[in-house]
């Protein structure tokens, strides 16, 4: 596999409204974006750091993966994948994980937010944390 | 606050052995370090991606955070913690944060891994996220 580098954190928090105060007020970062991705029932809310994307989760919905992740922390947010950019893309990226015995979330690339075709490793292979791996169509 | 990166971003795992080759040998990364952190109870794993860190956080006694963390987390691993650079320094950031209303866990910086100072901020204050604030004495 070829990473370039982490194309954004995800963060699942109980409400965008309350959460993008504290990224913007207190730690000085600026929301660029905020979108609906309607298949994954999540809204989220985007900053640029360096290299890095910050991605703020709020579910719309209650069998959202983001609400089930904030049920079984209690109700409170937290962090809830890291997304990898892959610079060779995500389908050749995802043949050699399976070859190599990684199991899979998504067997072949989908689309996610800001257009990115996306794809999740499945926590029983990474050691628990939920692995995304990304390439812009764009920049294919 | 001036952020300048994502310096790091720490995962619990419950064992770096058993970690360490999924980031080697399916995401192609490489363990540049492993260090212990007496004081935090941690034994930590370092990979290089673009501008940011993967930390590795391995709990080496049963009143460590990360066993707690691993613990709540029904034995599994997750992304515990994301890290940031601060371009003024961590003390500079704590008392701006403290100012506008931020708890926070460190009242002044400590050394943490890779001999950095480090703080944390309340999870409290940020919907969910632990909050690492971070600045590398040879660079300030």
């Amino acid at each position: 596999m070829n990473i370039s580098h982490i194309e954004h954190v995800g963060i699942a928090v109980p409400s965008l409204e309350e959460a993008i105060p504290f990224y913007e007020n207190i730690l000085g970062l600026k929301c660029f974006a905020i979108e609906e991705v309607a298949d994954q029932k999540v809204r989220t809310a985007f900053f640029q750091v360096g290299q890095t994307k910050i991605e703020l989760l709020e579910a719309t919905a209650p069998e959202s993966a983001i609400a089930k992740f904030i049920e079984k922390n209690g109700g409170r947010g937290g962090i809830q994948h890291i997304a990898f950019a892959m610079a060779d893309g995500v389908a050749n990226a995802l043949a050699e994980a399976e070859e190599k015995g990684c199991k899979l979330i998504d067997k072949e690339p989908r689309r996610g937010a800001e257009g990115l075709n996306i794809a999740f490793l499945h926590p029983k292979s990474t050691c628990g944390a939920l692995v995304e791996l990304c390439e812009d169509p764009k920049k294919m």
